[in-house]
């Protein structure tokens, strides 16, 4: 390997919405890197290898040369920070990275009720069967009212360029939209938009494994 | 208020981890600020005015003159961002921010069972009454070989200056050494020497309002 090559450690059904995260940041950029599935089904991310490396044993996991970094938020920054000269993940404006920061640490912080039942895998694998839970709505009411609050124009990324916030904020509302939940049209325009976008459609739209239980 | 006046909303009793690290980069900053107290326990942070200055919704948020922010993680980089020539919250070094960020970032999405069984309430108000639970066991587990991972001298901060990394992973810490579980000598020698710096102790030893629960 290279001393300086990139090498993304992501799981293996392409399911992880923090590794969809760390991915558009890397299309974004044009960067090359190396794509290296871990079998979560097999616990490969609980070997002693990759809790050295990862030092907190998550997924994904950023290898740049002898560094190595885990968190999807720490490596979009990463990414921005180490390659300052390709295009950036984040805003450049001050108070537009800070709201994007805002909205992908919210993202990744409440509407569990969200993620557990709409999981990752009613969006690539197998549609949801059952309705959403009284707390399952209402964590999806509060989801489009903030999205709806944030999106000025269903045309328009949020902060005139386009961000890794644009692309987690689709990602979240495509838990409901592809499972056909109820998302004002405004805001359904917005997130089918963003999800046209060739680096979110990188991940999306990549030849999948069969899913296995883990 | 003045335009670019600062305004921390936190909540009454001083017990979230959030406002905690937000307290930190202020105070290491030098910044003077108000502390407005949020009656989380009278549901305040759900009021149609707390819900369009944060957008989410969440506690804590920062207003800066007309500018407001929630999410603490992305509250401590926007101070470092907006307030650059005060000292700084995070590291300098590009490495060293990004593995900060990483441990910021996994104490919020992680550990859930310290979170929970290890609340703030018993860190400041009451001692918890049960043993921790085997989960419980297994995360402290985790979080202290992490720990022990990261320090490299118990009596250094972790990227030689003092970061909010160095706060929260303390802090994550006292929920088990305050509460008298088993930690490592080194580690938790590291903790208790974090703990005595005055930003962290503005925090700590504040006084309290009688807990009510909510």
């Amino acid at each position: 390997m290279k001393d300086d090559a990139l090498r993304l450690h992501g799981d293996r059904f392409w399911i992880s919405p923090y590794v969809f995260s760390c991915v558009v940041a890397l299309e974004e950029k044009g960067l090359a890197y190396e794509y290296v599935p871990v079998a979560l089904d097999q616990r490969a991310q609980k070997s002693a290898d990759y809790a050295r490396r990862s030092v907190t044993g998550r997924v994904p996991c950023l290898e740049h040369g002898a560094f190595s970094l885990a968190e999807s938020q720490a490596i979009v920054e990463y990414l921005d920070d180490a390659f300052a000269d390709t295009a950036r993940a984040m805003p450049t404006n001050i108070q537009h990275r800070a709201r994007a920061r805002q909205i992908m640490a919210w993202i990744r912080s409440d509407l569990m009720p969200i993620r557990e039942e709409r999981s990752t895998t009613t969006m690539f694998y197998e549609r949801a069967k059952s309705p959403l839970s009284d707390k399952g709505v209402e964590h999806a009411t509060k989801l489009c009212a903030v999205a709806d609050a944030v999106i000025s124009d269903p045309g328009q990324y949020l902060f005139g360029a386009f961000s890794v916030a644009d692309a987690d904020l689709s990602f979240m509302l495509h838990r409901l939209i592809l499972n056909g939940e109820a998302v004002p049209a405004r805001v359904k325009a917005w997130a089918e938009f963003v999800w046209k976008r060739p680096s979110v459609q990188k991940f999306v739209a990549v030849k999948r494994d069969p899913y296995v239980e883990y």
